[in-house]
C-alpha cells in the first residue's frame, strides 16, 4: 500500500519531468540540476559557472531551498533571471515546483538553466525535473567516504564536482582513491576538481558544460 | 488523502518512539539522537564523546547510514557495542529501526547511548527515535548561513555543536553572527565550539552531557 502510493507520486512526477523537458527541448534550453550536501558550495558554483560562461550563453537559475531567498538574492546581483522556490519543509524538488518556476522565467532568451535542487544527498535523487544533466558536487571537509555511505547518488549523476580543494591541505581526503571509488561504482561519470573559493578547475568544468550544452544542439 | 497518510506514519513512530523511551528509562539509559548534513563530523564526535566520558560511564552507539558498515566499524575500534542500521535508501531513522537495534544492545550495561542519524538536515527531526536530547551538528565549512535554509533543525534541537573550528582560519564563517541567529531562533538552545579534529572544546561539551544524563536521574 505505502509502496504504491510512492510509485504513483513519482511516475506523476516523471510525467511533468517530461513536460519540463520538452519545454525547454522546444525553447532550446540545456538545463543542469545540481545537488550536494548542505554546504557544499551549489550556490557558489553556479555563481562561477555564471561568470565563466556568461559572454557566450544566456543563463538563468532556479534556487531550490526548505526557507529562505538567501541563494536567490546572491544570484541575482550576477544580473542574470532567477526563481527561488521555497518547498516549506520538502526535502527535494519536484517537477511540478520546477515547472511553476519555468512560468517566471522568460523562456525564450535563456540558453543554459542552472537548478538548485535542496540540500540533500538522499531524496532529491528520485524526482526528475526535465534537466538534460544530473551533477553533484561534493566537498572535501565532508571526507572521501560518502560514496560508501549515499550510494545511490553517485551512480545516478552524470558528473561528480569535488569543491573546496583549497581546504586539501587542511583535512583528510585522499582524492585518487575517492576518483577510483566513485568511477568504480559509475564507470560514465566525469570528475572534475574545483575551488568556487580560488576559481581553481572552474575554466573545465564551464568547458565541458558547454561543450556538453553543444554537443545536444 | 496524502497529508493524513503523513500524519498517520508519524504518529505510528511516535507510539513506537514513546515505548522505546520507556524502555531506555526502565534500564537506566540516557539517548542522544545525534543529527548533522553529511559529512559534518558526527561519528567523529562520537569517538571524541566515548574518549571522554568513557571511564564514568558505559556507552554503546547506534549507527544510521543509507548503506555501509564504515562508521559501526570506526566505532567498534573503541570497543563499545555499536550497530549499524543500514536504511537501505530511506532518508531518516524511525522508531521501529531503533527498536530492532535496541533488541541487539546489553541493555542493563549501558548508560549513555548515542544515536547517529543518517546525513540529512531536514527528513529526521520528524521522526522522534526515543531519545532524551536532540544535538545538531553543524561544521565550518559548510557556511553560517545553514539556519536561513534549514530552520527546522535549529528550532527543534535542545543543542548546536559548531565543528570543524580548527578550519576557521580558512574559511568565511562569523561565529559571533551565527550564534546570534540560531539564539534568535531557539532561545533555549545551547551552543558548543569544537573541533574533533584538535580535540578543542570536547570536554566542554562532554561535561554538558554527562550533567544532563545525570539531573534526570
Amino acid at each position: 500500500m505505502k509502496v504504491s502510493i510512492v510509485e504513483s507520486i513519482l511516475s506523476a512526477n516523471d510525467e511533468i519531468a517530461l513536460q519540463n523537458k520538452q519545454m525547454l527541448d522546444a525553447h532550446g534550453i540545456y538545463a543542469i540540476n545540481i545537488l550536494a550536501a548542505p554546504g557544499g558550495g551549489k550556490t557558489s558554483l553556479i555563481l562561477r559557472t555564471i561568470d565563466a560562461l556568461r559572454h557566450r550563453l544566456r543563463i538563468a537559475v532556479i534556487e531550490g531551498d526548505v526557507a529562505s531567498t538567501v541563494d536567490a538574492d546572491l544570484v541575482a546581483t550576477k544580473g542574470v533571471p532567477v526563481v527561488q522556490i521555497n518547498t516549506g519543509g520538502q526535502c527535494h524538488l519536484e517537477a511540478q515546483m520546477v515547472r511553476r518556476a519555468l512560468g517566471q522565467l522568460p523562456l525564450a532568451d535563456i540558453d543554459l538553466l542552472l537548478i538548485e535542487n535542496v540540500g540533500n544527498l538522499i531524496c532529491p535523487v528520485e524526482f526528475k525535473l526535465g534537466e538534460d544533466l544530473n551533477v553533484m558536487l561534493t566537498s572535501v571537509p565532508e571526507g572521501d567516504d560518502k560514496p560508501y555511505k549515499y550510494p545511490g547518488i553517485f551512480v545516478a549523476v552524470d558528473a561528480v564536482v569535488i569543491n573546496k580543494i583549497d581546504l586539501l591541505p587542511y583535512v583528510r581526503f585522499d582524492i585518487d582513491a575517492f576518483r577510483k571509488l566513485v568511477l568504480g561504482m559509475n564507470p560514465d561519470v566525469k570528475i572534475f576538481e574545483v575551488s568556487c573559493e580560488t576559481g581553481q578547475g572552474i575554466d573545465d568544468w564551464a568547458e565541458w558544460v558547454a561543450y556538453q550544452r553543444e554537443r545536444k544542439r
